[in-house]
C-alpha cells in the first residue's frame, strides 16, 4: 500500500507558523482532521521555523495533533534531542524525519535510532552535497540502508529519500531519480522510496500537474510513498488510479469506491 | 519525439461513419484540421465498418484528409489490396496500421510491405491470441522485428504495439505491459512502441483519468507513441508534462509555451 505523509504541519508554512504563535487549536485540529479523512498514512510535523521554540512547539503541536488523529506521526527535526523529546511522547510508533549521510547528522542520528522502534526517512545527501548522478542516488541509499541494518532496523521501516530536485535546473532530473528508485526497488528489496514530490516542479508554472504526473512516473518505477498534500483532490485521485494501474488494487475495488465516493474526477 | 496517431476518422466511430455514408467532406476536413492543430504526428485513416465499400470509402477518406492536412498517414486495414490501394495515393510515408505474427496475417502482409518506404505497427499477437505475460510480449516483439528486418525494414521504421489489455479483465494487465515496454525498449534499441491506450480502461468508470494515467505510466518505461484522440485536452496536457519529466524537452521550451498557449490546466 502506499504511504502518504501528510506534508501540512510545518511551522515554515505561513498559516501553520500564525497558528502556532497565536495558539490556535482549533486551526491545527482541523487541518489534521482533514488529513486524515483524505487518507494521510502519516502526519508529518515539523516545528522548526520558531528559532529557539522548536521544542516548546513540537510539544505543543503533538498534543493537538494527536487529540485530533489516530494516525502515526512523522517526526520532522535534523535536531535529536528534539527527536528524543518527541519520540517520548508519541502515542503509535513514529516515522523519523530523517537521517543523512552527511557526517554530524549521521553521527548525531545513530545513537538516538539504535534500538528505537520507529520508521526512519534515510536521505541520499552527503557532504558532497546533493545527488548529480542515478549512481550517487543508488550507492548513497546502498551505504545509508547497510548502516541502518548494522543498528538492526528492518529493511521494511526504511523509507530512501533519492531527493527529486527540480526540472528547471537539469532536464535530467526526473528520469535520474525514477532510474534510481527503480534500483533501489529492486536491488534493496524490502526498502520503501518516498520524497517530497513538489520539489520536481519548483521554479515552474502549473506546479499541480507537474508534481502528479511525475507522482505517476514514480509510481511506475516503484516509488511507493510521498511526502505531499492530501488536501489537493486532484494528487489524490492521480495516486488512486495509480495504484490500480500498478497491479495494487485487487479487482480495481478501491479505485471503484473512490469513484463513487466521488473522488475521482475523469 | 512522442509520435502521436490521431484515432478518430475510423468508420467504426458512428459519426465517422455517417459522415461516409452522407458524404460529408467538411465535417471530415474540419476533424482532421483539429487533430492538425492539436498536435497529431499522423492520422490514423479507417474505412473498415461498412462491409463491401472499404476500398471505396478508403479512397474518398484518402482525398478529403489529405487536402485537409500535411501530416502523413496511417492507413489502417488488414487487407493487403486495400492498403496497396492506399498507399499509391498517399502523398507523404505512410504508417501502415498493421501486422502481427498471425499466420494469414503475417503472410498476406510481408509481400506488400517487401521493398515498400513506410512506417509499420507491428502487433504482439500471434495464433495462440493475446499475450498472457511480459515474455510473451517480450518474445513476440522480438520475433516481428525480426522478421521485418529480414525484409529490409529498419527499426526506426517499426512502432511494436504490446497490445494493452483492460485492467478490469487482470489486475496485471498495466504491470505486463509496462515491463513489457521497458524490455522492449531496452533489448530491441532503436524501435518504438506504439499502442491504443483506452484499452486500458475498458469497462470502468472515469476511462479519460485512467487513460491519460496510464500514458504517464507507459511514458516512464520509454513508450513513445500512442493511438489516440489529440483533441482530448487533458491527455495532451499530460503528455506534454510527461515528455518534460523524462526529459525529453530541452529547458522546458515546448511545455511552457504549451502553458503560455494555455494547453496546460493545472
Amino acid at each position: 500500500m502506499f504511504t502518504i505523509i501528510g506534508e501540512r504541519i510545518n511551522t515554515t508554512l505561513g498559516n501553520i507558523k500564525k497558528a502556532v504563535e497565536n495558539k490556535d487549536i482549533e486551526y491545527i485540529r482541523e487541518d489534521v482532521k482533514k488529513q486524515t479523512q483524505c487518507g494521510a498514512t502519516y502526519i508529518d510535523v515539523n516545528a522548526g521555523a520558531r528559532i529557539g521554540h522548536e521544542e516548546e512547539d513540537m510539544k505543543w503541536l503533538l498534543e493537538i495533533v494527536q487529540g485530533a488523529t489516530d494516525l502515526p506521526l512523522c517526526l520532522d527535526s535534523p535536531d535529536p534531542q528534539i527527536l528524543e523529546t518527541a519520540y517520548a511522547l508519541v502515542n503509535k510508533t513514529p516515522m523519523i524525519n530523517s537521517i543523512s549521510l552527511e557526517k554530524d547528522r549521521f553521527d548525531s542520528m545513530i545513537p538516538f535510532l539504535k534500538g528505537k522502534n520507529c520508521k526512519i526517512i534515510a536521505l541520499c545527501m552527503d557532504d558532497s552535497g546533493m545527488p548529480k548522478t542515478s549512481e550517487d542516488i543508488i550507492n548513497r541509499a546502498k551505504t545509508i540502508v547497510g548502516e541502518l541494518e548494522n543498528i538492526g532496523m528492518k529493511r521494511d521501516d526504511i523509507f530512501v529519500d533519492p531527493l527529486i530536485q527540480p526540472m528547471s535546473v537539469d532536464n535530467n532530473n526526473g528520469t535520474m531519480v525514477m532510474d534510481a528508485v527503480k534500483a533501489i526497488m529492486q536491488d534493496l528489496g524490502g526498502v520503501h522510496t518516498t520524497g517530497g514530490l513538489s520539489n520536481i516542479s519548483y521554479g515552474l508554472p502549473k506546479r499541480k500537474i507537474i508534481n502528479r504526473s511525475f507522482l505517476l512516473m514514480m509510481m511506475a518505477n516503484g516509488f511507493d510513498s510521498a511526502i505531499m498534500d492530501p488536501l489537493d483532490k486532484d494528487i489524490m485521485a492521480a495516486l488512486k488510479t495509480g495504484e490500480m494501474l500498478a497491479g495494487h488494487d485487487n479487482y480495481c475495488m478501491n479505485f471503484l469506491t473512490s469513484v463513487r465516493a466521488g473522488e475521482i474526477e475523469a
